[in-house]
């Protein structure tokens, strides 16, 4: 897998626990329990959700389309499991549990050892129609990224009255 | 120091060193030197910032607050520093210089030992105005959290055309 589209995949597949790890573990609840209002989701709601994906989402797609291809539709993704499977969970069990889970799932991603051609290998999305390999583990590495931006924003936000007249050069506060 | 607030924004001023790092060090440079576009800044180009921040913004200004109030503005804050400080220097190199320079300012903001009275002084903003030692220790804190999140945000957009069909369920690429 020495791809360049793989391996820089792969490096940020690697640090998103250690990432969320040093941001979120023994932090304050008021920052890890903070929404931005009805309906949004708390950094503790993240890593769940995050969890999830590492269960049912990104690694059981990508077996599906090497498998059966377009065939048979994935399943449909649960964006409120985490609520639910979450529960009664403290963050640092978590944040343990995501960071096993990944570390799995990148081990087995590495020993398929896809090649090239693999990459174009197409699946079928329940709502979203044909979709490459190569796309599914880019949306896996760039969802990522946009759960570390919003637990960044969320608790950016919480400081919006704080911050006080700053809040007009903070475009987070906006 | 026992206030709350104070505690909150030790919290996550102490682990953003470490969160920056387990995101960047040694990632590949495609990542590291992406931007949003002309004009806008590489995860690289933020850490740089950070860094400016740690020498000439938070502390130097809390301390100017403290010594001599309102009567004496801040300093501007030079936005562009990072492009001249980091000329030349590699990102590991930066993410120890901001870690050992954030380490030292919270050293020092620990050791001014502030009572709740002392988070209401003022100071002069040259752009804002009178602002809090509360309103800036603030703003150092949501400061942090905001970078995180450009960095989060360039790093997922460069995948804009990579992720295909997905991009639309994926506001950061909206």
């Amino acid at each position: 897998m020495a791809a360049p589209f793989l391996e820089e995949c792969l490096a940020v597949l690697t640090r998103t626990p250690a990432t969320l790890d040093a941001m979120l573990r023994d932090l304050p609840d008021a920052w890890t329990t903070a929404t931005e209002g009805t309906g949004t989701w708390s950094p503790y709601d993240v890593i769940g959700h995050l969890i999830h994906g590492e269960r049912t989402d990104w690694m059981p797609r990508l077996e599906i389309i090497l498998e059966q291809g377009t065939s048979r539709p994935f399943d449909p993704f649960d964006r409120e499991a985490q609520f639910r499977e979450s529960a009664g969970k403290s963050l640092p069990t978590l944040l343990d549990e995501f960071s096993a889970l990944r570390r799995d799932n990148l081990t087995r991603l590495r020993s398929l050892d896809l090649q090239p051609a693999q990459l174009e290998l197409k699946g079928t999305h329940p709502g979203l129609g044909p979709v490459t390999v190569r796309q599914l583990i880019a949306t896996w590495t760039a969802h990522d990224l946009a759960h570390i931006l919003q637990v960044s924003r969320t608790m950016a936000k919480r400081y919006k009255q704080e911050v006080g007249p700053w809040a007009q050069y903070l475009s987070v506060m906006k």
